[in-house]
């Protein structure tokens, strides 16, 4: 059986659980107050370009937003987000239970535009009652996107910029950033993503650590206690420097790129083989996430050996589904899948 | 200056004002605790024929709201509501801010539909991720709602049926209770929203009392420490006695239901008056709010002598506007509006 | 019967009624957007010699603390407070229900020492584990406290140091404020409390108005929404005038004062009158409030013509009780109290 | 350098590390929805001897006690504990983030009793003004305490009497549970632990996991629906099945129980080696931590080999340190440090 169902089925990129294994015996100082977790904020500190920034490392995708949009957000603020957001929709409600709205706006293929953006803060939040609305406090965008898609410079751009005319922060989900950076037609790097945003994170997860996401504040006076608030979040983790030896793993020698252009690279080819075998392309997605419109006879045939996922329900005839590829996914296996199809 | 503003522009009825002033120097025991509550919520008991339901007296409509649905949901759940509903717009995030997402449905001049509320259970919260979703845990309606639009018995009826099959509590907004109960068409009694609701409210505030609704409770196991919970939420008036008096005195010879009479009879004359002279009536409401599309100038010539307020921005040449009658409103102050037109 | 049970089992003070029923019929904005909320504002200023305060009415003293309390505060600070303080114990857990700790000082008599708030910041939260502590974000105190005792001056201001040398705001319940001010042997006016304290509240509904608390916000950084903020908290009443109606009535002509003034000297003459009677006073109050040591005879000989409550549990044969008085406390009413003794 | 700074600054016990190895490349639904993470939960319930618990494993012990006492506790609730509880002083507010206040009781040596339970809800929580509390919903504590004492047979019993009397779950925080079953005069074991709470959890991070928590639920009707809520918590792990796969192997021939015993039984040969050698201990400890007062000369110079911590400041002329085995101690390490002594 080959492998697409999603980016964090299997374990630990080698290179990170050597890392892990070798130093499993050391004792350092718990919470991240170890000599590992400082360097690998120090190799993330150079990948951005930027000294100054504030890297916190937490476990998981949910735990990071709900903590930083807590943290961001004056009490009667709320984040703006795509009504197919991540917090808008899959995180069973983390962003609520925080005391925030998430304040919904249309979605094209996963992305919001700028103009929406613009129209929901100076004309819906705008008319006389506005002070009985939630006040938009932040914006919260993906890269890539929940569908597979990402925005380019310029869209960042603008994005930064109807933030910044309102004073509004913008936060960026990374929880496949390295699969955006790798992307077909990526045109932005991780060093753009952090002078853009005044706070994002880079997805550990889903590239290749067991677990962990590297929280990243350039605009450091949003976020001034992190410590505690990440503690009261039940976010801190004990023994502290697994995060920072994994990251320290991925940010040594490019590895955390390296895997994110393999990946997509595998995917890419499926995209292509899928389209040239006639198969309906759902999303011109250019990362790591495919998606296609099969007819539940061929799904019914490649599941023989291949596994991968619906996406939404399966349907009369035919159905959505969803291939992925990741850290441990081979040039040969994408071959078999060719074949397969 | 003719008054058609909103219904909470003015203090309170007559007849409600005197019983506060007469009672004004006697002390009875604070929070609640004293004779004219226990009158008020008997009185209140028999007008929906209900013996065993628990009346609770809150200050406004927002804290009501609130109080109420925090202590219905399970942590983990949201309450459903139209995406246009009072909670999901205009109370500043009250909702969220005790930890609950408002799962927003599409709306119909205000209201929703229960097929709506069915596709939401049974579809959308329904595939493989729905455990990363929030829960439907209860629905929220407001009788008559955010337009001025009522729900039909048969209406009611269905959305009762399809919560309680789907085993989650239906609850009724009714800030604007008395005027649903008189609207035009109104095939429904407060007898029958209590049977058909699990928790409702009795608006006071916009029916002439200076401030208080009555939360009712017929499916008692939903609310069972309402007290502190009440008393948590900051909504418990030390001088509670406030709300039995007001209550006491508008469930005494039915002046609640005269008052809901009163006020839409007057409106359904704006609303004829302003048909008869050509206008457009934008919402075809029944009740003691009604909505027009004026021309500016129309408008500004109106606003010499009569006060109302724009729905919305005003435009270029033309601009909605609403009028709005309550306790205070009189037929001569209709007799002159329409006058004037 | 005469009454001593509470300053809040009667209604509104003669002169705070009149005016609300003067201006009953009168249409304005709702909100307190209305130009007698403006105007008592602007008489609150005049009172604290302080221009530029920002002033907010609110409906009770509960929903006040919690609304202040949560929009000063950091997501992962708590607010320092006695041990009995009125936020500690008796608001059913309003404070934490909006996510912050009540970090609890020893009291002494219901009052908080500054060498205790010292030691909490400097050493108590001051060892290698603070990060995962509760950081004291401000500190409470109430003036008078629940034990009807006052700070001095000099304690306030020493209070106020210990608190600005720590970067800390400090705040002032004064749901009986009137009461401080009028205290055998206070030292300080209500411009030496707003002079003192960065935020702090005047109540009304323990010193004759229906209802209404009047939120002071010297240091405006603190709180710089709070309309949203004050809504979302359900603590927004529509007819908005009827706080500035009778906060306007009790800064005119000192009425406030006067209520102070009046009750305090009516509870001193009770307390010398237990005193010479052989009764022990439990609390040295200079307030409103007296606490006797009596014995259960003398308790229940006096009820049946006084009324009053224990404080605490009726024990064997003698017990703790308290007598209030309050705006509607008639010199009459204490001349037969004496004569009952 | 010989390590006794506590129980989590190494990583893995190897059998566990040797599993995450040999499990790595494997592909497995996420969120702990595979084998690995089912059968682990078997081995628990014949652990405890309980079929039907629930069993559900999260990252840590902060979330895990804000996880479940946020799902236990009804809105109006608090949770009683020691005024020494993890919960009360070190988890940054973690529960009051949720809603919710400590309770706070006298501790001795970090253990609660029953009779304050007992007088808490029957007399502290019993006057005229209960409403206006917190309601006590449950209580908390630590087994063994954060003073590394234990709870006896009887202990446990008698508490667990007085909860269940007064209807409220009893839950017990196990970060250290291992070694309290290994304890010194333990007389109870996991199955009495589990019969006697509602709800415990077995910490693994302190006992050899890299990280993760057991969180069972024997009187399941108090946690209907775990999963949102640890999604909600931001405590749902993507690559779940690392859980399972950590506690399959401690719950594998035992090895939790040998590492608790092999680690307790070289913390009480170092309290005997400090006690014969003239030096104080603080408290009588039975369990792998070990709390001593020294004279700062001895300390500087046990320093320059082994590393421990202060417990609480420096004093002039001596200081109170603490001593924790863990797994990773061996019986050579103590031998060098009894040398050293």
């Amino acid at each position: 059986m080959i492998h697409f169902e999603s980016d964090y089925t299997s374990g630990a990129h080698p290179k990170v659980l050597e890392r892990l294994v070798a130093t499993n015996c050391e004792h350092t100082a718990g919470y991240g107050c170890d000599d590992y977790t400082a360097h690998a904020k120090e190799l993330i500190r150079k990948a951005i370009n930027c000294d100054d920034a504030e890297v916190m490392f937490l476990v998981g995708g949910t735990q990071t937003n709900a903590t930083a949009i807590d943290g961001i957000l004056a009490r009667h603020e709320g984040v703006l987000a795509a009504e197919s957001g991540h917090i808008a929709v899959h995180e069973s409600g983390a962003i609520e239970a925080s005391g925030h709205k998430v304040l919904t706006l249309p979605h094209h293929d996963g992305k919001v535009r700028a103009d929406d953006v613009e129209h929901f803060i100076t004309e819906f939040y705008a008319d006389e009652t506005y002070q009985h609305m939630v006040a938009p406090g932040m914006l919260y965008i993906s890269q890539p996107t929940e569908y597979g898609t990402i925005y380019t410079h310029a869209e960042l751009k603008e994005l930064s910029e109807v933030c910044h005319r309102h004073d509004i922060p913008m936060y960026i989900d990374g929880a496949r950033m390295g699969y955006a950076l790798a992307a077909e037609g990526a045109d932005f790097t991780l060093e753009d993503i952090a002078r853009l945003a005044d706070v994002f994170y880079i997805g550990g997860t889903k590239l290749g650590t067991l677990f962990g996401e590297a929280l990243v504040v350039t605009n450091r006076a949003l976020l001034k206690n992190l410590f505690p608030l990440v503690k009261q979040h039940g976010a801190l983790l004990a023994k502290g420097r697994l995060l920072g030896v994994q990251f320290e793993a991925m940010f040594t020698d490019g590895l955390y790129f390296e895997i994110g252009r393999k990946a997509v690279e595998q995917a890419l080819r499926i995209r292509e083989a899928f389209r040239a075998a006639g198969h309906e392309v759902v999303i011109e997605s250019p990362t790591n996430q495919q998606f296609f419109h099969l007819s539940n006879d061929v799904i019914d045939r490649l599941r023989e050996t291949v596994s991968f996922n619906y996406w939404g329900p399966r349907g009369a005839t035919h159905s959505i589904v969803r291939f992925v590829t990741g850290w441990s996914t081979t040039k040969e296996d994408v071959d078999k899948l060719i074949e397969t199809l």
